[in-house]
């Protein structure tokens, strides 16, 4: 199990947990309702940089949407957005990304937003490494999703990102069905169209889904503590403290991406996936494992 | 199976429906990840006369918390309360509910309400049959959950009662577990208690999971529109319209409580539970299976 790990801390961090928690007659063992695992997506289970997959899912549908808003090409967010100009999109300012993300989630049912995120995913190619998105999956995460799985552990999705976004995927790149993601959700109404029920995604926000979000979400969504958290940046620390003060024994894992040839090197500075100088010391502080992408990976995507 | 139920029309559509769904070979064959099953609780799981069981909670922790607030003996809607008018009570404006609930749901960790639902559950007793609340579980209706979860579906509690509150007893008394209740929600904030995280619950409302409220929190927790439906009111009517809008086979039934002798006689001048003539025309247009408690069930409760 594990195979693209190499041997290590964290490596041995894992699978020693796994064997304490599920071996029957071990002091720690945990019954099976208890065991929910949790995990953050963007940076965590597929790659964030340069921009979160999401965001470049909303740019590429204001763009197609543009054709029937010809006032755009004169009007911002819109106007960069048309014009590409990746570095001012990069500096988007909170409600500007507000705005974008309302334009390319909303007005739409749930279904015909699905059909979108699919066809969208199906075509779009990452600027560094011209690969589908969902190609860019952490394979050593996904084994730990699976050695998890295998030893009754039900995997949670738990995201900053958009909720009905990452259902369109979930199921098939992670094997985790659409009940068990948890994130960023607008609001939906109820309403009949052509006689027939609908649900229409609008553009106002419900709950987000980060820092203190996450920790209230997974109350709302399973009511219980989760006895394993995996995340990588600021937004993961408080889920990661309420997973560790779950009763029994507990694992916390961050991340941490230092991998600039492979991958990418970021953690203060970035404006995505900040890994900051304070979630550092909370983690030394609590023995939260830290993995370096660099040292603890033997490769990062699968073929 | 389905012991407890007479022989007749709804019990053979409810074993056609099953074997129809999950028969390997069958036309009608349901995949196991779309096996979903949404039930609603008052009135179709359990007893809601005279009025919803939560709401005696309520009365109860009030009363309970008014040694504290010895100003509630003069101000309403406590001072009904604590004089003990059930009459007035039924009579309250949703307002004065709302007030209610707000201050015996809140101001206490997510922890401590379970601990004081848990409480009052092991020691109230139903003003009419002198059982606890948790025994006053319809046994037809638990041997209907038992038959679907026997063949691979998934089990929803969909309520317009409060989730943390079902919660507190669902897996002792339904076998099923937090994560797949979904009710009416308050807000929780996140905050840390003597240097450990804890959720405290605010006296303000996320949503409302009533009527149409029912399918948009389907899509935010389970994000699949669910094979087979029950509920007993108005307030489960676009549930189950959403469930017969499934591309497949699937199965919409509502309890009509028709049966004054072992339990009660009510439907479109009741406001608990009303069952109102347009439902009953929705019912029939649409094909949803109408049960008679006084002719399909054999026994109402289990001993």
């Amino acid at each position: 199990s594990l195979p693209s790990w190499n041997e290590g801390p964290a490596k041995m961090a894992i699978k020693e947990f796994v064997n304490a928690t599920t071996t029957s007659g071990s002091q720690e063992y945990i019954h099976l309702e208890d065991r929910i695992a949790v995990f953050d997506q963007d940076g965590t289970l597929w790659v964030e940089q340069p921009i979160y997959t999401q965001f470049f899912f909303a740019i590429d549908t204001v763009k197609s949407l543009a054709a029937n808003n010809p006032e755009w090409k004169n009007k911002e967010p819109y106007k960069t957005i048309i014009e590409g100009d990746l570095e001012k999109i990069r500096n988007f300012t909170v409600q500007e990304i507000e705005q974008v993300i309302a334009v390319s989630h909303a007005n739409v049912t749930v279904e015909e937003f699905k059909d979108r995120v699919h066809s969208w995913l199906n075509k779009a190619i990452h600027p560094r490494f011209k690969k589908k998105y969902t190609e860019l999956i952490y394979q050593p995460m996904l084994e730990v999703i699976r050695l998890l799985k295998n030893h009754g552990y039900k995997i949670y999705i738990v995201s900053g990102g958009g909720q009905e976004f990452i259902r369109a995927y979930s199921e098939k790149t992670y094997g985790i069905p659409s009940e068990q993601v948890i994130g960023s959700t607008g609001k939906v109404k109820y309403d009949y169209q052509d006689g027939k029920p609908e649900l229409f995604k609008l553009p106002e926000v419900l709950f987000i889904d980060d820092k203190a979000g996450k920790p209230e979400a997974i109350n709302l969504f399973i009511g219980k503590r989760p006895v394993a958290a995996f995340g990588n940046s600021d937004g993961d620390q408080q889920m990661l403290e309420w997973s560790q003060s779950y009763k029994g024994k507990n694992l916390q894992l961050l991340v941490h991406h230092d991998d600039p040839i492979r991958e990418y090197q970021y953690d203060t500075e970035s404006k995505v996936g900040t890994f900051s100088d304070s979630l550092m010391k909370e983690a030394q502080k609590n023995n939260w494992i830290i993995v370096s992408m660099k040292d603890d990976w033997k490769i990062i995507f699968s073929d």
